[in-house]
This record gives structure tokens, sequence and C-alpha cells, in this order.
């Protein structure tokens, strides 16, 4: 066992470098004074270097190989595969283009930010070219098949590929924009019992039972404040969640803090045993974001699950919501309507953001567009998909971190992630006893049981395709978030 | 300037790993849930064994010994010889000396724990003895000259040694033990103001004001609560301090959070462009203690300070002090009572539980006493120097965490703070022009313009002896707190 010892150790050390640049980046968004920025920026690096120095040691990529042929269990056997592919794709990149890409990334998140603020994509442009430039090369360098994208889809959603997801969101474009074009039609609902005045500690206090409720160990993490809400992993003994408060608007703290929570059970729910091990390490941000969703959506966003919680929050808000019921709540929290800005989205046109983001770096990436022709095309599909007219790059084209941050093929896990939790949701709904009764009752634990074993205690021992085989009986099937939609909304706008 | 350049990359990247081990520790003191504690371990543990590496790296040390002989300027060569002579010191351990060093401390840490919660040495005493051993054997590595406690005082207070503080302490003996009897036979003052109800979110904005008044850079800093109060530094431009709240006891926050705020000026005025080198790192404990002290003492304890800050405190406080004086206050505050523990001490009596410490430490190391002595030798000393009895081994010999933490030699920097404080400060009244109208102002930046010029600026550049001629003309001199003593404690208590 000598290898596989080694291999532990040296896994785990990896970890425990990956874990602490997770606490300097937690520090960074949550408590660290302004001043300390570059320094801290500084230490990141440092510890990052270290950290690619140990992912790509020559001894730990000559262990892995020889551990193949050593006579192991099933699951030490999948651990070794799977830091074998990790290995190998740590490295295909050299040292100068990691830095060039690092360098870069830093120049074109400086840039954005500027473009933004200034609603001027000119100053952005540049660096992206750059930035694209580096990433089609970065394909080249990771290997795809088929399309080069798909090298980077892979690196969020192991296995996803441009054939699959052209198939899903053709779904998404045809059956979901028909349905909601038949939303628009019927009378709107009243949302204006969300934007009253709500005072933030109470809010924060109530979202710490939400979390409580839904079985997030607060021995084993914390919730505290930030620009934009995150969750965060040290162990899985200490998985933090942030969370914003509008005093105007309720409905911001919420969704952030189911949503997170959602993640949270996640990381909580991997074995401490298996730290710093594929086995105790999440599948994919698909399926990171399956939890998350169904937490928000599925669950959050139900009337059960508010028949319950309701009067809690009446109680807590007494002058705000006494003339209200539970339904009238309900209503408020799932209003569809197209909108600019992906972040403020419904759950359903939610997906067609995601959509134009998915065509849109496909084609980029591919080559067959140009940085330059992005406002264009983007202008040109929100008005396509969604209907409006885009009034300025800044809530257009530049409103997303994420091409800032070099990350392309993030986009579709959001979707997947909704598509995923519906299916999961659909499944749970059968497998456990009443569970619609258990939600009135505000009892969570069956479902967070039943998300432990089926999915949590399993970490990345099998591929997000064969999990969902196994968990539903087939893969990833977007009809059961298209009947979920279809059931809920036609009851909320009174389709028939 | 190669090497140069190499030797400041490489201190940084320690540095980087030295600060981001303080993060975590940070974290762990103040906001870190429960369960995370293993695992946080861990990772600490790992970042220290690769900060371990990359001080004894071989290549940093030929670098070192090579830009010895190179062409460079005074702050170089002295960043340089301060390095190396770190380096020297770090690669005196072997890696098996250090791994058993750890995991004694490990083991004595909590055998001390328990002991003192049981109030047992017996269970505290074979850990103990089996570190003291250790140790011993350390001062052999390290090499000493006259005396092995020499090289345990080098590793806080470099140049400190026996021969010295004897000199010191039997200072301290007779003349501070004289002075304290006479004040034991002068009536009381009344302290009772300090133990009124106190709201705590109160008490925490107001010593906010305090340290804003200091000149403490909330951009560069921050506040929080901790079981013990401490300061951390992260780079000068993130220096953070802890403190305590008592409901029932104002004096606890109050000359923590000033404490705290001394040491935090001292590293918020070092300078950000020697970050990582000895030129940018502060000079010793006992320099750093004597900001502390300052703070604490001389400036926090005085009347003129509180001339200015009473009417505020008075305000936010009116029920509890409305019916007192600032006069009333800085009685209450600085009540001089012989005691059992050390950290609750008066500003003079502190030095004597300091003094038990040295005289106990320097025969231990030095192998005239044994562990099984201490709680006999340690009861004697406390009824021959304080005149008390001391009930119970944890309110005595296990009251301190240091020696648990094989920390020898840390104790007498209180001392020698104190002292440096006193001399230090009575210059700064020469040296400002209207010191005590400025305070009496609320003015304190004149005082840290001088302390930032005089010491904090030049970080490791002189030894602690040098610095002290260079700003007082001579070295340290118990007699500058003996006068601050006797002077403001004869009027105190009413002394002829």
């Amino acid at each position: 066992m000598e290898n596989y010892n080694y291999y532990i150790t040296h896994s785990q050390k990896i970890a425990d470098l990956e874990h602490s640049i997770s606490v300097l980046n937690w520090d960074q968004e949550v408590f660290m004074p302004e001043n300390s920025a570059p320094r801290r920026a500084q230490q990141i690096a440092t510890l990052a270097g270290i950290h690619h120095e140990l992912s790509t040691e020559k001894k730990f990529g000559e262990v892995l190989e020889k551990l193949k042929n050593e006579d192991l269990t099933d699951i030490q056997k999948r651990n070794v595969s799977e830091s074998l592919k990790a290995y190998k794709k740590s490295t295909k990149l050299n040292g100068a283009f990691v830095t060039q890409m690092s360098k870069t990334i830093s120049e074109s998140f400086v840039a954005w930010n500027e473009a933004r603020s200034k609603n001027d994509f000119s100053i952005f442009a540049p660096k992206l070219e750059e930035l694209v430039k580096l990433k089609r090369e970065e394909c080249e360098l990771y290997g795809y098949e088929n399309h080069p994208y798909n090298a980077q889809l892979d690196l969020y959603e192991p296995g996803a590929t441009v054939k699959d997801l052209d198939i899903l969101f053709k779904d998404v474009k045809h059956q979901l924009v028909e349905f909601v074009a038949k939303i628009a039609s019927a009378p709107q609902n009243d949302e204006s019992l969300m934007f009253q005045k709500y005072e933030t500690t109470k809010q924060l206090a109530f979202t710490e039972e939400l979390l409580a409720q839904m079985g997030y160990n607060f021995k084993s993490g914390r919730q505290d404040l930030s620009t934009h809400p995150f969750t965060t992993t040290f162990s899985s003994k200490d998985v933090r969640v942030t969370t914003r408060v509008n005093e105007n608007d309720l409905s911001e703290i919420l969704w952030s803090s189911i949503h997170e929570g959602g993640h949270a059970l996640y990381e909580q729910g991997l074995l401490d045993d298996n730290y710093g091990l594929p086995a105790g390490s999440y599948l994919s941000l698909g399926l990171h974001e399956s939890q998350s969703r169904l937490y928000e959506n599925n669950l959050g966003r139900s009337l059960n699950y508010w028949k319950h919680n309701f009067a809690r929050l009446q109680n807590i808000f007494p002058e705000n919501l006494n003339n209200y019921s539970a339904e009238d709540f309900y209503k408020a929290m799932n209003i569809v309507k197209p909108s600019l800005i992906r972040t403020n989205a419904d759950e359903l046109t939610y997906h067609f953001h995601v959509l134009i983001r998915y065509e849109i770096e496909k084609d980029l990436i591919g080559g067959t567009i140009e940085v330059a022709d992005l406002p264009r095309i983007w202008n040109e599909k929100y008005k396509a998909y969604l209907g409006v007219d885009v009034p300025s790059d800044s809530m257009g084209v530049l409103q997303d971190i994420h091409w800032s941050h070099g990350s392309f093929g993030y986009f579709p896990t959001y979707s997947i992630g909704s598509f995923y939790a519906a299916q999961f949701y659909n499944q749970a709904s059968k497998d456990i006893n009443n569970l619609d009764e258990l939600i009135k009752e505000g009892n969570l634990a069956p479902l967070l049981n039943w998300l432990r074993e089926k999915i949590h205690k399993h970490g990345r021992l099998f591929a997000a395709d064969e999990l969902c085989i196994k968990i539903t009986g087939e893969k990833l099937n977007f009809k059961y978030f298209m009947e979920y939609a279809k059931k809920k909304y036609s009851a909320l706008y009174n389709l028939n």
C-alpha cells in the first residue's frame, strides 16, 4: 500500500493548499480591509503556484501510473483514475502558457470592470481578443473531439459535449420559448409585497432559521454577507455561505441564502474520510448547481414550503405581511417576465440567458465569430429569444464577469443544474413517502437524507450520466423540467 | 543584482506562507465553526511544513552567503545579515527534532489544558518534563554563551542575556517591591464604577473610536472579538486586532483594545516596500510590547488621556458615569493590589509575576531545578514577592499557556516592553512640544508620528540596544519606569 498511501498524503497536501487559498479568498470577499488587496493577491498567487507545483509533481504522476496496475478496490481504482485524469490535464499546459493566461485574465478583468462602468465595450475588446486567442490555443493543448468548445465544457462538466447540449438547448428554445409566450399573454401577478421595507437583521436571522431547517450544520459552517453570494469549502466540516440583504427587496436574501444553502448541503454531505480525494469531491458544476437549484426553486419557490414557513415570516414582519396569505407570497415569488439581466431572471426565462451565452461561446471558441461581433450578436439574440431591446452594453454583453475571468463553458452548467434538479426532485417525490406533506410540516430531513444517499456521499465515484441513470433510470432529460414548469406555472397563471 | 533579487523574491514567498498561516489562525480564533478544527490544524501544518522547506532551502542559504561579499547598500547588507542569521538558526534543528518538538508541544498543550481544568499538576508534569528535556537539547543545538537560557531568550529578544536580565530584575525586586509595599499601606481607591453594567455593543463602538483616535487605520485592519485578545499581521496593510467584552467590567475591553491597538500601530507603521524583509519586520518582542504598553499604560491609564475621552464615555453611558469625574475614573483604573493571576495584575505588581517566571525558567532550562519542584517553588515565590498564598495549582503554576506551547524566554519580554515604554515615553515628552496638552486635546498624531519616525519605520535595521541609544541616548534603563511609577502612584495614593 506504499504507493496508495503516498497518493493519499500527496492528494491531501494539494487539498490543504487549495482550501487555504479558499480561506484567503473567503476573507477577501467577506472581511478583508481594502488596503490589503495587493498583498493578498500576491499571497494567493504564491499559494496557487505551490498548488500547481504539487499538482504537477513528476513523482505524483509516476505513482499514479504505477497504481493503475496495482491491486486496488473499486473505490481506490476510481480515485486513481480520476486523479490521473486531473494530473494529465494540469501537465498539458506548460508554465509559460499558464503565466501568460493568468496575466491576460488579470488584465481582462480590470478592462472589463472599466468597460462596464463606462459602458464602453471597446475598452474590453482588445483584452478579450487576446484571451479568446489563448483559450482557443488551450483547447488545442488539452485536446478534444469534434468541437474545440468541448475542451472548455469538460473543465466544468466532465463529459458534456456540444452534441448533447445542442439537443438540450434546442428543447429549451422550442418548448420553453413557446410556453413563456403563453404566460406573457396571461394577466400578471402582484409582486409588490416583496418590495416593502424589511429590517435587515431580521431578514438575516430568518434565513439562518431556513438554513437550519434545510439541515445546514452551523457547527460546520456559517453565513456572512458579501457583495456576490457564494459558497466555499475548507473541508466538509467547514462549508461557508454568504448572502446579501436588500432592505427594500425581501427576495434578494431569500433566494441567495436558500440557493447557497443547497450548494453547502452538498459539500457538507461529502465524506470527510475522503478529504482531498475524488471520492470526497463534488462531481461536476452541473451536479453542484442541481443541489442549489433544487433547494432554491423546486423546494424554496413551492407553495408547500411556504405553507409551513410563511406564518413564521408573518410573525417576524407582521406589519408587512399580516394582510397577505402564503398563496399571495407564492405568487409574488414566481413572476415570469423577460428581462435583461441574467442574475435577476425568473426560473424560466433564466435559461434563455444561458442559451444565448452558450450559442455565443460555442461560436467564439469555435472561431466562427469574433470578439468584434459580440455586441451586435448579443443584442440580436436578446431580441429574438427574450423580445427585449438591450439599451446599453453594460446591461448587455458586459453584464457578466465570467469571460473576463477566462471562464468559457461555465454558463451551461447553470441550465444543466436546473434540469437535473427537476429530474431528481421528480424522482425524490416518488421515492419518499408523502414528500409534499413532509414539506408542509417543515420536515426537510427525509429530502436531505435522500440527496445524501443518492448523490452527496458518492463524491466523484460515478460520472454524472451514470449517477443520473442510477438515481432516475435515465440520462438527463429536459422533459422533467418542462413538466415541472408547465404544471407549476399553468396553475399560477391560470393557463389551460 | 541577480542574487539580491532572488533573495527578495524568495523572502517574500516565505512571508506569503507565514501570513497565509496567520490568516488561517486568525479565522480559527475569530470565526471558524467548531467542527472545522481537525482539518484546519492539518492545513496549517501543511503550510508550516512548506514554510520550513522554503526557509531552509539550500539555494537560499548559498545565495545569502554569496551576498555577504557583494557590493550592497547598508540597508541591503543589514537585510542579508539578519536573514542569514535566521537561516542558520532554522537549519540548526534537523527535521526529526522539529517533528519531535512539535508532537511534544501538541501533547503538552492537551495535558496542560486537562491539568488546569482538573487542578492536577501531575497530569501536566510528565509531558512538561519531556518538553523541558527537548528545550535543553534545543539550547545545545542553537548554541549559546554563558547560560543555556540565553539561547531561548534570543528567540524572542535578540541580544537579551541572563547577565543583563539579572541586573534588571534585581532592580525590580528591590526598588519596585519596596514601593508597592508603601502603596499597600495607604488607603485603597474606589474601583466600583468599572463594575457596573455596560452594554457590549456600545463598549465595542467606543473602543473603535479610541483606536481611530490613536491613529489605527481601519482601511488596513479591523477589530473583532476572540477569547484571548491578539494582534495579527498579514502585511502592514492588513493588521487586525481582537478584543473581548465583559458586560460587567468595562476595564476588560478598554485595556485589551488599547493594548492590541499599540501592537497594531507598530505593524501598520512598518514599510510595505520592505514586505518580507528584515527591514519591514518588527525588531523584537520587547520592542513590540513597548508599543502596546506605551499606549495601554503610559497613555491609556493617564489622567490627560481621560480628560479628553471621559466626557465621550459619559455621553455613551450617562446613567453609569454622570456622577463620576475623569479623576474618579483615573483612580479606578489604577488600583495597585498584589494578586494571583498575571493577566489581571496592575501595571506595577505585573512585573513580580514576570520576575517569578524568569527566575523559574532560568533555573529550569539551566538544569538547577526540575519540573517536580515547580509547584512548591512557584508558591514560595508568590508568597515572597507578592505576599499571597496560592490556593491551587490552577491559579498558580498552571495558569499560563506559555510553557505548554514550549515558550521559555518569552515572559521577560513583557517587562522589557514596559520598561522600554517608560523610557521612550519619557523621551517623547521631551521631543514633542506640549505632549501633555496635545493628549488633553485628544490629538495623538504627534505621538504616533514620533514613534513612526523613531521606531516603526526602521523595522529590524538596528538592534534593540542600538535603537534605544539612538532614541534616548542610553541603553534600556529601569530608572525611567521607576520614576514614572513613583510619580504617578505617589500622587494617586497620596504618598510623600
